[in-house]
């Protein structure tokens, strides 16, 4: 936790907030910080800078905090992935997070079992919750915005044209393609296909839709790995 | 598991091997095989190819396997990494095998905590075991070198300078640096602190040995997710 992600339902009056539970142990017996001690903070899709503990009774912790700084810069970075199994879900949010991802869309895929879509994992609140830590990881407030889509073909029909007009739309694919292109700074959608990979009509539907297939390495990795590799390659990361 | 990874100790005469455990549970109730089929195989630090089920008595499996082609090229790409915690260290490792590093230094700094040197799972063979699950990630042989250094001064003193020798030595180091280089084929090390980073003592120490910092992003990332990210920018994936 590099940053105390403070929520409006935190705040008191003023620049008075209160938090407990998770944030309060946190700040309590990992920073170790008493009363008088400053923090940096931010308050969720507003602004960061510095916190002052006022107050700790064990349980409530009562700060003062005005955002005074802009959150690090989002990265122009859409991810379409298709729905990873429920244990490697929460490890991808909290990576997309802390990276700057601010779209994410879980997609359906032949190969994705449709299990996966009935998992409690998929709750909205424990979604939301592995964004968050991300954040805090990364010191940012932004919220991604998270879509479920759990019927491909609607989606990349209807709804995909309007989602990556005005983007490069890249596709990780094995074969001959060009490589995966490098450091760039426009706005990107990233499509990446679940274990075992699109069928050969998904990748068809994606090509019609706009998306171009790069090769990226010739090793089989994670969807957890590939993920920050190939943000890590795309992306000027500011 | 994108391969089979055999060992010596498997091997039976001939062109014959035998499996059990893990990998036999693994070919026979999520490959779903029996015999006559066939799949791909690879001796450890030999080469891969396709091996066949002759039998299963649902425990043992004996398998014909002579390896016919080489395994994926590996990256040039030496990892020098502050112990990180032990929960994370078991993905690291599978991560760092399944991208093709072919040697790690698992290295103290001020900021990993004595107790990490104590816990079971440095044992050496739980870390192979998590090497070897990254090669069959991968569909590679050969294992990654290994080495534990739990003291900094002595390794940065006495064996860094050899090993950095003919490769670029890069560091991620916050502020106004150059960006950190891409899409090499050169040898690199490449050295990754703890949470918290190194020490300006370190730093230093890193810096006279030859290392040069380079800028990667405003983020704090977790070092799980800033390797493959740092892996993807730095090297051309072969």
């Amino acid at each position: 936790m590099n940053l105390l992600l403070l929520h409006p339902d935190d705040h008191l009056e003023g620049d008075r907030w209160s938090i407990a539970g998770r944030r309060a142990c946190h700040v309590r017996d990992v920073l170790g910080l008493t009363a008088g001690a400053s923090l940096r903070a931010g308050l969720v899709n507003e602004g960061v800078g510095e916190a002052v503990l006022l107050d700790d009774d064990g349980q409530r912790m009562t700060l003062s905090f005005s955002p005074s700084q802009a959150p690090p810069a989002p990265l122009p970075l859409t991810l379409i992935l298709a729905l990873p199994r429920p244990k490697m879900l929460k490890r991808i949010l909290i990576d997309a997070a802390s990276l700057g991802i601010k779209r994410i869309i879980l997609l359906n895929s032949w190969k994705v079992e449709k299990s996966y879509w009935h998992t409690p994992e998929l709750h909205a609140g424990l979604l939301r919750e592995k964004l968050i830590l991300g954040l805090e990881q990364s010191a940012d407030t932004q919220l991604p915005e998270l879509l479920l889509r759990d019927r491909f073909k609607p989606f990349v029909e209807d709804e995909l044209p309007a989602l990556i007009a005005g983007s490069r739309a890249l596709l990780a694919h094995p074969g001959a393609h060009p490589s995966m292109p490098m450091n760039l700074q426009e706005a990107v959608t990233l499509a990446i296909g679940p274990e075992g990979g699109w069928t050969d009509y998904e990748t068809g539907q994606l090509i019609a839709a706009g998306f171009h297939c790069h090769a990226f390495g010739q090793r089989i990795l994670r969807v957890e790995t590939a993920l920050p590799a190939l943000v890590g390659r795309i992306m000027a990361l500011p």
